[in-house]
């Protein structure tokens, strides 16, 4: 085990919810959970259907016995078990609009969980989620993976080192175009459930990508929204929910911020970028290449900032985010299993009966999916109103 | 003489005003304006103070008889020499609030005019100046210079061919970061001029450069806008303009257009870039690195289109705005020139007598300038109304 | 388990050597040899230093009873054991000069092995290893694990199709910094061995990072070498061994090879790139952003060529490479686990008793790393020589 | 005129030799010897054919009566012209294999020379033609056109200074991909020369342009060679020169330079790119983003040098090759004209009776013209004896 696994003399117990034959993202919980062999997937619900759960099981190492077919059996069995063999955790890796139901049993049934984004159907769960897990103890993560780069986590230590001064002006973007003909119309499923309201939500791009884009703002700035003001389109005909939009957003600190989401960009693949402008110094970043982050100051050298865990402008919350030296890539896998990483960290806290930190968590927690979940409706709203302006304040939301 | 000049079989004969010493823009006319040996610059006004008029002239190789003190010596002197010795044209390159002026008195005198953009003060200004130009038969020249480099116009020609499909979304982005801290306040020409809205106009960054980002949209794309609601700023304390604003713009075809500016994003020094969306592909390009664009379609390799005069994918139009082979990188002086050099050839046109293009023609021109009044003038507006939707249809557009 | 894994019912049981506390490789080789779960680590030698050796085991979960303290125990104890609670292969992390000897006897006990590279400390034990895994039927690979990147794959994948017709020029670079100063001298374990002729062999950068660069450059084209002129450097004085180094390489087709490794280039990382020109097309492509590669045409577009497993331009190798769609970024982990995986298929088959292949696997074999360790000596030679052209055509390369 | 011109209070009058109809290189001469309106033309002999040099006269305002047919008409012509009406240097345009006479009858008429490159046909030429310049008086510039850059020159500046320590390894290269099939047996005229043993000397790409990567590496680093060992090649079969060739060059400080140029790879333009080692720094540079560079340091972020000329980190020199703000790119010709301006600020002193340097000029001089020859010579030798070490110091060589 990692030794930053503090005193926790043992890993931990991991559940699978999803993630069954022909899933994407439930394998990538699978991979970033053990990465750092701080946690072993013991138990699962990989689908609804019993005998795919079943057939499922064996390529993540689930015995038959922990290859359950819903939440309330996993539930039951793993409380059934002695506490020194039961689940520590589960993570949530199905469509949208069932995230909800899942999470809450889990975290009543004293469950730590992570959740993937976005985190529930619509604000009023989100909300009711919060409140759920504010009556526990549970460590509950959200899996907006981005946060995990290292040098998003830099950006984040920056600004509150004071680095950039204070930020005036965000702009954040996640482009891609693989929605640019109706896929849904064909036999894609990655494509057929993000474009149907009822599984995916009120939104389309906007709550598959806005919410990264929007929640990598917040993470990095950690400068509260006062109001925005948003515009959907959807531009393939026929299509039930947006394929582009960006809204304009008022922060309490009198700066702006705008968040532009595309799904129909020729060629762009996963182009999240964002570009920070603070009294002191700017910062662009870019996902596509993540190991590099380029901070500039009018009178200086642009420096290009690497993933370099021995380099002295590194500050330690992202030095501890890297597991390579300098010069060899860290990617997808390493930043969500971080965010897994980071998780672990204060589920080990619990473990030991000690106090953890709840809001200003590293990791994004039910606050910052509550966040989400609020910006996709807000925004959703504005942009029914033509872009009229609508609060953005969410009174939980962290700092 | 460059052979495009068609049968004219002599160099036009430029007059610079503006252009004194410690100008900057009036030697970047003056350069581009002789760039390609077909116009000798031969008269000027070069400073409203005799003395300084007269000092700069030699500089510029202008005869001292032909050194004036202001456009109406420039207009009485000029029209008194024989029509083979008399200037062609007389390139405005004053500060903002004077444009106006010189280039009415210009054209009612039967000058040719090139004039530095904005256009003019304000955009009722911009209207008399419109009809004026449609009275006469003049040909008139907008210094958006950035129209110039060979790639964007090759963009214009691909959208106008059909390789992009029908465009939808637009983002065009003008960053700088100069203007961060307050340098007007120190003895610095460029800075305090531009922030002063007795010279300036009515806006700041939105004025000096969003602007241009607006104008390459238009150039590009040929799309037509509808509404327009923007939001400035200014984040510089005491500073009587914005300094840094955005603009979402409601296309007439359904589309959606968003401009970016900045004068306060650390280190960021002349950062315009452009990204169009089609139904058949997507474009980037950026003015820092303007030898190449990228050309992506779903499906493809990600094409990189150098500025490569011999290559199969250039248009005859972007071709023909090359001097050097591919590699050889070209820049600002050359897409500059390369507007100069259109405008030649309508004025070679004219002064044969035969027809030329007013409206859709490859320089920016009158109608441009105009509607980037409109444009300034509509976004103001809209950001004093907190982002209300505000027409932004110019009658006069070019498509 | 990974379907591509054939019909072998379960997971290759895996044992490390080296890889104690304070190890870096070892670890690496523990994440990737898992990363797809078709192995687990179950046995180890981690430490030649029992107390160590045991105490390493948790971290890795290896039991107590299977953390052993020499090869000599494992292969001992593991033969001990029934065949189906067996391990399959041992993967050897330890510093260079111990490589041989623990290859060798795994191999001749019927061990699978992955060996770390440079292979041995000289050509002439390479030879016997090679000469010991064909008596064998053994699974050998050596983790020249930027091959395991799916567009280098791509690249040989396109060489062999013919794409870019006959490949007549390489040059392949290895550029890092990071032994600028002489860090051996102080406590950084990393530089005192790979300075230490005892413990790295004849040649420091040479052996270290120019393998990589030529083991890159024959992966990819295939073209056999003839003859090699190369000129070491040592910059840093005092430092026992080449920080830097040139060598010219005569290919049997006619062509040239170049290939470059440099440690002491002030803040290079990991900067593995090469350029390849064919007479149809040229290829570049850099490590430290691998999931992109550039594919020139005279008379076309420059393409990007991104790691995209939808893409109709790559080829099935490389599709079958990715894990993540286009734009997740994957890197030093996942391709240092395609390596492994590669291994694994041959394993299986191995495993199920069916024939495999022995030289031109998809993944780095001994004869490669042999080839490696022949290009080691015969720089060195040469370099003694004042670049004296020293034969290097190794009778059992790959083509 | 520009202000650095000194006292010297007129423009310097120059003649081009060469640049008739069809040339390229021609028109790049007239454009940069007066971009800054420093010089004016005024004399010509643009063509040995003598309808072709008067028809090609207006072209470039060259009055009829200055069209000459030979540069001994265009001696005996000027001489007899009034000192204050007569050319002050003649531009050398034309190919190879005439500069040498050429430039020695102007030297001994005792007017100025800026003379293209590769100076002479061989070596032997280039030293006579040494001789010839050390009895003259005057000034004699050769364009080496790269060293023109901003950029260039502050590398020059930054090394002088201390910036990179001592410098101990450079990689020049100098990559085309034009050339790769047999242009010259179709109608390509700047094909057809270079490819042409009679006109273009004993090289083909090392003359055309490793000559350029080899200057760029003496111009920055002042570092003296002391021996070569090259390797050409001609890929392209049936073509009588080198397309593509590598030269390993020992270098008196114990450094190590390589050089390497192709015009035979596919797709690349004009891809001259340096490396530059130090112990205390390393420094990156391109042609094709000529406006960039980057100064990388161990423990420091690597920082991006641009072409600003009001930035801290910019040397006097460098800061003095700046016409336009940061961000605003200048490209070939600006750099072409610095190589122009320079030599005119020497051409002032020379006017005005004064002292001037020689040998380390800001601008290449024919000292460089003779190292670059001799540079060719041996680098043909070497590679005819299979890469023998030969000689490369130049006794007049800069330092």
């Amino acid at each position: 085990m990692d030794t930053t696994n503090g005193s926790l003399n043992r890993k931990l117990r991991m559940a699978l919810i999803g993630g069954g034959q022909g899933s994407f993202i439930g394998r990538v919980h699978a991979t970033a959970g053990v990465l750092d062999n701080r946690a072993e997937l013991v138990a699962g619900a990989l689908s609804s259907n019993p005998e795919k759960a079943k057939a499922s099981a064996p390529a993540y190492d689930i015995k038959p016995e922990r290859a359950y077919t819903s939440i309330d059996d996993l539930i039951k069995s793993e409380q059934a078990r002695p506490e020194n063999d039961r689940v520590d955790f589960v993570s949530v890796a199905t469509p949208n609009h069932t995230h909800f139901e899942i999470a809450k049993k889990a975290v009543e049934a004293g469950f730590n969980v992570i959740c993937d984004k976005p985190m529930t159907f619509d604000f009023k769960q989100a909300e009711e989620l919060v409140a759920t897990v504010e009556k526990s103890d549970v460590v509950f993560a959200v899996s907006h993976n981005y946060t995990g780069y290292p040098l998003v986590r830099q950006a984040r230590e920056m600004v509150k080192a004071g680095e950039l001064g204070e930020v005036q002006a965000i702009r954040s973007n996640y482009i891609q175009g693989w929605l640019r003909t109706r896929l849904e119309t064909s036999d894609q499923k990655q494509a057929a459930w993000r474009t149907d309201p009822s599984k995916s939500g009120a939104a389309g791009a906007f709550g598959d990508i806005a919410t990264h884009a929007y929640n990598l703002a917040r993470f990095i700035s950690g400068i509260l929204p006062a109001e925005v003001s948003c515009h959907l389109r959807t531009f393939e005909e026929g299509r039930a929910l947006d394929d582009y939009g960006h809204a304009v957003i008022k922060l309490q600190n009198g700066g702006l911020l705008t968040v532009t989401a595309s799904q129909i960009s020729h060629g762009r693949e996963n182009d999240l970028f964002i570009e920070i402008d603070g009294t002191k110094g700017s910062l662009i970043w870019r996902q596509e290449n993540p190991n590099e982050m380029i901070f500039r100051r009018n009178g200086h050298p642009h420096a290009i900032y690497t993933r370099d865990g021995n380099a002295s402008y590194m500050h330690e919350m992202a030095k501890a985010s890297c597991r390579l030296p300098a010069g060899h890539p860290e990617a997808f896998f390493e930043a969500f299993a971080n965010v897994y990483r980071s998780a672990y960290d204060s589920m080990a806290l619990r473990a030991e009966g000690k106090k953890f930190e709840k809001v200003n968590t590293i990791f994004p927690n039910v606050f910052d999916g509550a966040e989400g979940m609020y910006f996709i409706q807000q925004c959703v709203n504005s942009s029914k109103e033509n872009g009229a302006w609508l609060p953005l304040k969410y009174s939980k939301a962290r700092t």
